[in-house]
């Protein structure tokens, strides 16, 4: 148990904590300004300056985390504790329960020609309309010695959890990963694992015959083959009830993963979203709201500056909704910075606000931004350090010692 | 393997790494600044600006360290992992192989009077016309079990190895670090050394009797018994060809201990050493250079505020020669502090600038100096992370997790 885990006592206050994805960027080359110090934010510049910035460093220097590692360590949980699969991020996204010694598995559709060469990774994108019946059928096949669980989770991807006697994880992918070469097969990486790999290799020769009338998705990939980490709860280790309001499957599945209730939602633009928030926060049967919005990371995955700084901008004319959820502490950061420049995630620490009006000591820093918050009243920490702050301000943590 | 180590990729880029020994200074008491504060580089200022900024902790906040830790840590080397002897740097540093059960050994020159007390440790700062036949008659000396390599290295300097069975480094310096005493014996730290200590007495004894008749050099003391570590290369953990343009022989031996080639070089100022650098890298055999200037230092150790300011001087005009070699990833640092106030290395933290155009997040920093890397955009780092940054800018790290 850690230090902090040990100090938890309970409280009533409220939390929002804003994970605005990929946030940190890179200077434009013509503007010399990022993606967040080009957005008007009004609204989290005024947060800013009522509160405390600094940056913090997601993983460890250097290192650019994928969602499922960076978004734990925003939630307090050790790097060096987990080892999280993408299996098991799906499967929870849609909902699957995993038992401990359960198999999870992300799938994808792809297409093959005659030879059963991959010509497209990602099945030209299927359609939900062609691929949900494809997974009913898929969902059919019956495996000698294992209990299958199999569900849809968007386009061409699916998550499948497998039951059974003595099954094990260790097993390659059989994404190849690029095209024009075949899957591999589902290789166990140790003896222990020969008897799963056997059975995935068999449900696969099964798969392929369901498929083989497809025009684009005539074949499946398999991919981060993974056990439940069985992590300890928000409940057991914070004494939160937390719930988390994402639009994307994966998110609900970190969230689902550390025991937050996920709150089903339609809407698409950030006042919509929350307005969820604030409605379930208001229900006062929760005390931690995770609220996760994606479009920032996909535009900068995109290479659209434009369209980066306009998803922020989005975010920051719907704060004063979210701030009517009345968090005594709000936090707003990202899980890893995604600059437009690079075209994916990257290492490059990701700009923090922390407000919390009754013991905030302020800073002065007024604008949301990098290279403004690099002189903030936090300095530069490491993402997983950050609960310990939000649990100290929202008065959760005993005093240490005599 | 640390985590930085698994998710290593291969990549063309090229990497410079300009080491300047001891560059971190303290403010003068007439002017208020330091020597590279007070020095004119624009070049390195340039870089600065175009870059991003920072300090390094050599090895952690206090803690005033010798060259080998030092350029370890810049190296990537956690120093829990690793306890480097003198002896193996100077015998790296003159080129002796040093298998896994050799000791290797710093020897020195010093003069005794009669009746054995040390009254000069360095033996007058013996030349190297009257040290190298020194060196020469003490390697003809036989003692029955042990296979000797010995070396001059410089001055009153020598390195050597020894070979055999049963062999161990467990044994103290025999110089006692000051004058007006005898040297020490050379004694056994645990039982399985005393077989080793009885015949480095020994050897010391036959030393004694060849050196009797010298004017000056007619002693020697033993310091840094070491084994050889066997650090994993720069090859193996980094996927780095790495070379080395250093004029010292110590910074060589570093160098090769990391697997580093070593580049000879002949000449005596920056921009020849940095020419060497170009020439090297653009035979596109090697993508990472280390490059060390040494007389910063050694400035620095002689109290001469004025010629470590000068020497910094030397360095940054000759810069625009070492841009030459086209890095696409160049940082510029200091191993440790050796302020010219305080005449001796310091814990003191270190500025560092790293410069990579495609990646860096700039952060207005336009001097290169002590004060105003403060706030620059990479905080203050412990100097092991820093070949982190290194490889995320150079391409060279995978993504961490799903």
């Amino acid at each position: 148990m850690s230090l902090i885990d040990s100090l938890i006592k309970s409280n009533n206050t409220k939390i929002v904590m804003l994970v605005i994805d990929g946030l940190g960027g890179l200077p434009d080359h013509i503007n010399g300004k990022t993606e967040l110090e080009q957005a008007a934010t009004p609204h989290l510049d005024k947060l800013a300056n009522e509160g405390v910035t600094g940056q913090i460093v997601p993983i460890q220097l250097g290192v650019t985390p994928g969602s499922g590692p960076a978004h734990l360590a925003l939630f307090g949980y050790d790097r060096f504790c987990i080892s999280i699969g993408r299996g098991i991020l799906e499967a929870y996204g849609v909902g699957i329960q995993v038992g401990t010694k359960d198999v999870a598995i992300r799938g994808n559709f792809c297409t093959v020609d005659k030879n059963g060469i991959i010509i497209d990774r990602r099945a030209g994108r299927v359609s939900d309309e062609i691929a949900i019946p494809l997974v009913q059928l898929l969902g059919e096949i019956k495996i000698s010695g294992l209990d299958i669980d199999i569900r849809h989770v968007n386009q061409y991807r699916f998550a499948m959890v497998l039951r059974g006697e003595g099954l094990s994880a260790d097993i390659n992918d059989t994404d190849p990963q690029h095209t024009g070469v075949c899957a591999l097969n589902p290789e166990a990486r140790s003896s222990r694992a020969n008897k799963t790999a056997s059975l995935v290799q068999e449900w696969i020769s099964e798969a392929g015959k369901v498929l083989r009338e497809q025009e684009n998705a005539n074949m499946v990939t398999l991919r981060g083959f993974s056990h439940n980490p069985c992590l300890d709860t928000f409940s057991k280790r914070y004494q939160l009830s937390a719930y988390c309001v994402a639009a994307y499957p994966m998110y609900r599945g970190i969230a689902r993963l550390v025991g937050m209730e996920i709150i089903q939602f339609d809407g698409v633009t950030p006042s919509e979203q929350f307005h969820i928030v604030e409605k379930t926060m208001n229900t006062n049967e929760y005390d931690f709201a995770f609220v996760h919005f994606k479009q920032t990371d996909s535009s900068g995955e995109d290479g659209d500056y434009v369209a980066k700084v306009r998803a922020i901008e989005a975010v920051d004319q719907a704060i004063p909704r979210l701030m009517q959820a009345q968090p005594d502490v709000m936090v707003v950061t990202g899980d890893h910075s995604t600059p437009s420049r690079m075209q994916s995630h990257s290492w490059h620490p990701v700009p923090v606000l922390l407000w919390a009006p009754d013991t905030v000591r302020e800073d002065h820093i007024n604008q949301f931004g990098e290279r403004q918050c690099l002189s903030g009243g936090l300095g530069t920490i490491e993402a997983k350090d950050l609960m310990s702050l939000i649990l100290a301000h929202s008065g959760r943590l005993r005093k240490y010692g005599a």
